[in-house]
């Protein structure tokens, strides 16, 4: 869903431009980092893997042009607070470029050691899709031993998040090409409409059976003993496991409950934040509200987003429009990482599964 | 919101036509009973109590105009199965109709209580909206006693829905003029945005502190403790005290019982139905994937409607797209009527509510 290219004019980040989706599939050409930042922003590109491989790109980008590369990596860090994966990559591939510098190495032995960076996060994202869809088919197998799952998925976390197949979205197509997946129920996902946009958009092109629902409706789906387990991806776990994602997932960890379905998260370990003690600290963005108010068709894309849409509500009115919000670990069946599954969800259990991810990674 | 014109070709009754709000008030001219089953299908009409008095007026049109009384009943009570005030109302008028042809009446006098019918079904209604608004804003005062509410709501119950200010909105209105109300939470309510387009609206018009919200975030407020109480309409109450409502009430439901936090249901007795024995037994309509695969902007209206709107999802996407869940008794805090509160919420007490309204309407 992102390339590095490498052409005569200098090099560029290539991004397919997810707000045109499902209508069209544009590229979109980053050749500074304002632009990619601008991209972040807009949600051009996003998913919580894809950003940390895109900021690490970023500042690849950054230092191959010449631009001020601790600046960029700043400006990269910031422009979506809640993800932490993005700030990752971005010190992933600003650390290699320090180090060559403090080495003595040059300015162009920098820039190839941050392209480099990138390209390893990139290669191991997608070695880490592979790992979760495995382990996370392995888990619905011994929770749900009768096969034929339905699944209840929000927003999305497929190809298009991610340098592989993604996260939960991985494990419902890991299903499906088993022979086992009975129904991915796909949220989609209010105000953006990922759900609808993107996830039945990857499910389409993989022949899924899916039904697109308004996320108002899983309610009745769980009521109605339709739902058999819940799969979400996640922006950041915190240290003590709880989960932020995609607002109106937290809702459905409370109905999962309610109707004793499993809610499992699948995230790579990127994805653990152990620096965030709990769930409470743990910073929301809070996005314009006219994402509320107006409907911007997705065809019209990023500019017509910037001059808004058509409205929904009466002039003048204010909306609450928080862009993810926090599941407690208690709601939580079980967290599947490239390493492995943890359940029940614990502190203690998130501080082992970093401290085998950095012994991996080390090693 | 809807009224009986005599004209000199013939009588009218005429709506707002809710489909074009917040953007554009206009009229809907119904002259005939298939343009009023149109405007009920397309939800120009809408609203638990307004369309038993919609479906009163569309049968004493019929009688005035000289068109099949039975059939036109019929034809209205079919046209949303999950509204038992629809076919309420469509009886309270043709009974009468049938009555006066039975004692020997002319047609013109069989008509004429036909619209006698309905005329009172409005008077009563508006009177049943204060006496509910009133009951509502004591049970809030008792349950609870710091005042200063933040009260939630979901789709539309205020004035647009009834012969006076509504069911549930009223409720948050008194308490707007009792200075007691510090913010209405508007869930949006998709797919068919009535909170967005017609509750902001209603809100906006009252001057009412209020904040729209997509429907996924109202977790995020629970868990913020946020709301103070959800206030809710219904469309049918059955025997048990089950509530069906707007798809997205059952949702509200449970977290407000995860978080401690009161949830009320506002419905005058005309909603309750005893012939309904459970909640599982409710009919819930299915409506057109497409109000979730597709966007119609409002004020393109139901012409527009009819011929699509903007694609959200891949050509193709299934949806599953229920009007209506059903919160059970277990979960209502209390259901608020024009004859007084009933809580806890028992089949017992839904019988008694109903001989006091039998009672009071025979007196």
């Amino acid at each position: 869903m992102l390339r590095w290219e490498e052409a005569p004019e200098g090099p560029a980040l290539v991004l397919l431009d997810q707000t045109l989706l499902p209508a069209e599939e544009a590229e979109l050409r980053c050749t500074d980092v304002p632009a990619l930042v601008e991209a972040i922003r807009t949600l051009a590109v996003r998913g919580a893997p894809l950003l940390g491989i895109a900021g690490a790109y970023g500042v690849a980008l950054a230092a191959a042009r010449g631009y001020d590369v601790e600046e960029s990596a700043g400006l990269l860090e910031r422009a979506r607070p809640t993800a932490v994966n993005l700030g990752r990559g971005v010190r992933a591939a600003a650390d290699a470029h320090r180090r060559v510098l403090a080495g003595g190495g040059s300015a162009e032995a920098a820039a190839s050691a941050a392209l480099g960076a990138a390209e390893e996060l990139h290669r191991a994202d997608a070695e880490a899709s592979r790992r979760m869809a495995s382990h996370g088919l392995a888990l619905l197998g011994e929770l749900l031993p009768g096969g034929g799952y339905r699944l209840l998925t929000h927003c999305n976390s497929g190809a298009l998040v991610s340098g592989g197949e993604g996260t939960a979205f991985a494990v419902a197509l890991a299903a499906h090409r088993a022979g086992e997946l009975r129904r991915l129920w796909v949220d989609e996902t209010r105000p953006l409409l990922q759900g609808a946009r993107l996830t039945a958009f990857e499910a389409a092109r993989n022949g899924m059976p899916y039904s697109l629902l308004a996320d108002n409706a899983a309610g009745s789906l769980f009521a109605a003993g339709e739902v058999d387990a819940v799969v979400i991806g996640a922006d950041r776990i915190a240290a003590d496991g709880s989960v932020a994602n995609k607002v109106g997932s937290y809702p459905l960890a409370v109905l999962a409950r309610y109707h004793h379905v499993p809610f499992v998260v699948v995230a790579p370990t990127t994805t653990l934040d152990v620096s965030t003690a709990r769930g409470d600290s743990i910073e929301i963005e809070q996005r314009p509200g006219r994402e509320v108010t107006e409907f911007t068709p997705p065809r019209a894309g990023a500019d017509a987003a910037r001059d808004g849409g058509v409205s929904l509500a009466p002039l003048g009115a204010q909306a609450y429009n928080p862009a993810f919000d926090v599941t407690p670990p208690g709601l939580v069946t079980a967290v599947v990482t490239e390493e492995g599954v943890l359940s029940p969800v614990t502190g203690g259990g998130i501080a082992e599964l970093c401290a085998r991810s950095r012994r991996v990674s080390m090693s």
